[in-house]
C-alpha cells in the first residue's frame, strides 16, 4: 500500500425530500448566493421553485446563472466569475449534474483570481483560493459532488481540460434519488458508465498490496451493475436509484484511491473525443475503456483475470488466465451494450479523420496513464481499436 | 435505503514515517497541547521521543498525561479536564489506541463544560463543545481515530458507558502500520475482533435495500479475515498490517452505516462484562457475538445465509438456508478461535454469578439492539449461551 493522505469533509444529505434543507445548509456560507444550473429541466420538475422557496425562507439573496451545457464551456464560467465579482457573492449553489458542478467549481476559483480562469486549466496558474460551493445533485454520474476536480471545455480550439484543488470540494451535497426518476434512459446509462469508469481508473494500478481497496472497488462495481437494469426498466424504483446514486459518489470520493495510484488514461483519451464531437462523456467512456483494456491487458493479466472473476463472475481458468481476462473485457462490453451504450466509434458515427490530431493533443503535455504509460502512437492505436 | 447524513472530515495521514508530521499538523490548532497516552510502550519504542521532537520543532508547549488503562477510567479523564482548564490548553494529542483516544475525547468535552464530565455518559447533560483532538494511532481496533464516540468506565459501580458528538471526531489521524509491528499477538487479535464487530453491528439491519453497504461491509470483513493470520504469523509484514489498519478505520468511520440502522446490542452486552471483569473488549466481543447470533439468527435467516456465503465462503444450501446460516456462525467462531480469541466465558474463567446483575444493568435505561430488541431476560439468555 502506498502512503496516502485522505480527507473528504463534504456533508452528504441523502434521501427523500432532502432538497428542502437547501436554505438551512446554504445560509451557513453567507447571504448572497449564485444559483447555477443547466437547462430548463429543474424548472419543469418544480425543483427550481422548491429551492428558491427554501432559500427565501432563510433570506438569502439569489443571483442566477443558468445555461450550463454538457461539457461545460469556459465562456459561461467567465460570465459566472464576473457575476460573483460584481456582486461580491458569498456562495455558489450548483443544482444539476457533473457539468453544472464542474462549471460552479471553475467559477468558484475564478472569482478569487485576478487573471483569466482558463489559466487554471492550462497550468499557467495554480488554484489557491475558492468560494465555497454547495450542490443539489440531479444526475448521479460524475461524482463531482464530493470531488476536488473540474473539467471544462474551451470553445477556442475545443480543448477539454481538467484542474482541481481541495478547496473546490463542495461543502455539502444534497442527494435525493427521487430527483433522478425523470432522467432519460440514455442519460441514466451514461451516468452508470461514468461512475463505473471512475472505479476502473482506480482499479487498474501497479501497486500489488491493495486488497481492501480492490474489494471496495469490486463491491461498488457489482452494486452498480446489479442495479443498472432495474433503474432502466423501472425508472421510479427508489431502492435501485438510491444504490446507483450513492455508488456514484463512492466511486469518486477518493476512498477507492487510497494507497494506490490509478491510471486515468481512458478519461484523457475520451476527453479528446467529447471535446471535438460533443458526445456524452459516458458514451465516450463506454467506447474507449474496452479499447484501452484490449491494448494494455497483457501488462497484468492476473489483475484483469481478478476483475473478470470478481466483478463479472467469470470462472477463473487457471490454465488460461488470458482467456479469463478477455472474457471479462467482453462481458463488460456486452454490459455496456445492454444498457444502450455504444462500444465503438462507428456506432456514434465518428470516423478516423481526427485520430492523429486527437492522439497528438491528448499527449502534447505529457504521456497518459500510470498503469501503462501511453504516448501519441499508443493513443492512436487505441482509437483504431475503438473504431 | 434510509435517509442519512454523512460527514467525516478527519484527515487521514497514512503510511511509513507519517508520525514525523505530527508537529506540522498539530500547530494548526494552537501552541499549547495536552499529550495523552497510555503506559510506557511509546517511550520504549522511541515514538514518544519522535513526537516530542516534532512538536518542539513547531514550538508547541507540551503538557503530559499518561497512564490511560484499557477500559479508560473517568478518574484519569477528570485529571485531564483539570489540566486543560488550569493551563488553558488548545489541543489534545492522543497517542495510542482506542482507550487513549476515547479518554482524550472525554477530556476534550469535559474541558469545555462547567459540570462533571461523567454527566455526558449518564445522559445528564449533552455534549455541546469540545477541544480539538489529533491522533497518532498505535493500535488498530476501536476505530476511534475517526469516530464521534467515546466509551469510559466509572470505577464507582464499574459502569462502562458511551457518549458522542460530531465535535469529538479527531481533526487528524496519523496512521503508520510500522508502529503496530510490536503489538503482542493477543492484542492484535483483540483489535481484529473489535473491528470485525464494528462491521457486524452495522451489517445486521432490518433495512432490506442496502446492497452497496452490504457489499462494502463484506469487502472489509474479507480483507480483515484474509490478513489476520498473516499479521499474527509475521508481525512485521507491512502490507498486511496496512490492510488491517486501514480496515479498522473503514469499519467504524460511519460509511458502512449509511442508509441503514445497525444493531449494537452485542457491544452493550459485552460492555457489562469488560466493565466488571476488565477483560479486553475484543475478547469479550469474540465471546458475545456468536452467542448473540445464535439467539437472533431466526429473525432473518436469509441475511445470515448471505453473511455465511459472501463472507465465509459457505456454499448456499437453498433447501436449507438455516443450515447455511448456522455454518457461517460456526465458521466465524472457528476463525476467532484460530486467532487466539476465546468464544466462551468459561475460557476466560467467568462464571454465571453476575449474569443477572449484568443483564439488569445492560437494559436498565432501555432495551438493547435494533435488529432484534432485547430485554433483560433476552440478555440473560445470551450470557447463558456464551457460558
Amino acid at each position: 500500500m502506498e502512503n496516502f493522505t485522505f480527507q473528504n469533509g463534504t456533508k452528504i444529505i441523502f434521501g427523500k425530500d432532502t432538497e428542502l434543507q437547501v436554505g438551512e445548509e446554504s445560509i451557513a456560507y453567507g447571504k448572497k448566493l449564485l444559483l447555477h444550473y443547466g437547462g430548463g429541466s429543474i424548472k419543469e420538475s418544480g425543483l427550481y421553485d422548491t429551492i428558491i422557496k427554501s432559500l427565501q425562507e432563510h433570506d438569502i439573496e439569489v443571483y442566477e446563472l443558468g445555461g450550463v451545457k454538457p461539457n461545460p464551456r469556459i465562456s459561461l464560467v467567465r460570465e459566472g466569475v464576473a457575476l460573483c465579482k460584481e456582486h461580491n457573492l458569498d456562495f455558489i449553489l450548483a443544482v444539476g449534474g457533473g457539468s453544472v458542478i464542474d462549471s460552479a467549481k471553475a467559477i468558484a476559483a475564478g472569482a478569487k483570481y485576478e487573471g483569466d480562469v482558463w489559466d487554471f486549466f492550462t497550468g499557467e496558474s495554480p488554484v489557491t483560493e475558492c468560494m465555497p460551493i454547495g450542490v443539489v445533485l440531479t444526475i448521479p454520474a460524475a461524482g463531482s459532488e464530493t470531488s476536488t476536480g473540474t473539467v471544462v471545455t474551451n470553445e477556442e480550439g475545443w480543448y477539454k481540460r481538467a484542474t482541481g484543488h481541495s478547496k473546490m470540494r463542495p461543502q455539502f451535497a444534497i442527494m435525493n434519488p427521487v430527483l433522478t426518476y425523470t432522467l432519460p434512459s440514455y442519460q441514466t446509462a451514461c451516468g452508470i458508465t461514468d461512475m463505473m469508469a471512475h472505479i476502473l481508473e482506480r482499479y487498474f494500478t501497479n501497486e500489488k498490496n491493495v486488497e481492501l481497496t480492490d474489494r471496495l472497488c469490486e463491491a461498488t462495481l457489482k452494486t452498480i451493475i446489479n442495479n443498472a437494469h432495474i433503474v432502466l426498466d423501472d425508472p421510479s424504483n427508489y431502492a435501485a436509484r438510491a444504490e446507483i446514486m450513492w455508488s456514484g459518489t463512492i466511486a469518486h470520493n477518493d476512498l477507492l484511491s487510497t494507497g494506490r495510484t490509478g491510471d486515468w488514461a481512458s478519461h484523457d483519451i475520451e476527453h479528446e473525443i467529447s471535446g471535438i464531437y460533443d458526445i456524452a462523456h459516458g458514451a465516450g467512456l463506454a467506447i474507449i475503456f474496452p479499447a484501452w483494456m484490449k491494448y494494455v491487458y497483457k501488462h497484468d493479466i492476473n489483475r484483469f483475470a481478478q476483475f473478470a472473476n470478481r466483478v463479472w463472475d467469470v470462472e477463473l481458468d487457471l490454465n488460461d488466465l488470458e482467456k479469463t481476462a478477455l472474457t471479462g473485457i467482453n462481458k463488460m462490453e456486452q454490459f455496456f451494450n445492454s444498457i444502450g451504450m455504444p462500444t465503438s466509434l462507428a456506432e456514434v458515427e465518428i470516423g478516423d479523420e481526427h485520430f492523429a490530431e486527437m492522439a497528438k493533443k491528448a499527449t502534447e503535455r505529457w504521456p497518459l496513464g500510470n498503469f501503462v504509460k501511453l504516448h501519441e502512437e499508443d493513443v492512436y492505436k487505441i482509437y483504431q481499436i475503438a473504431k
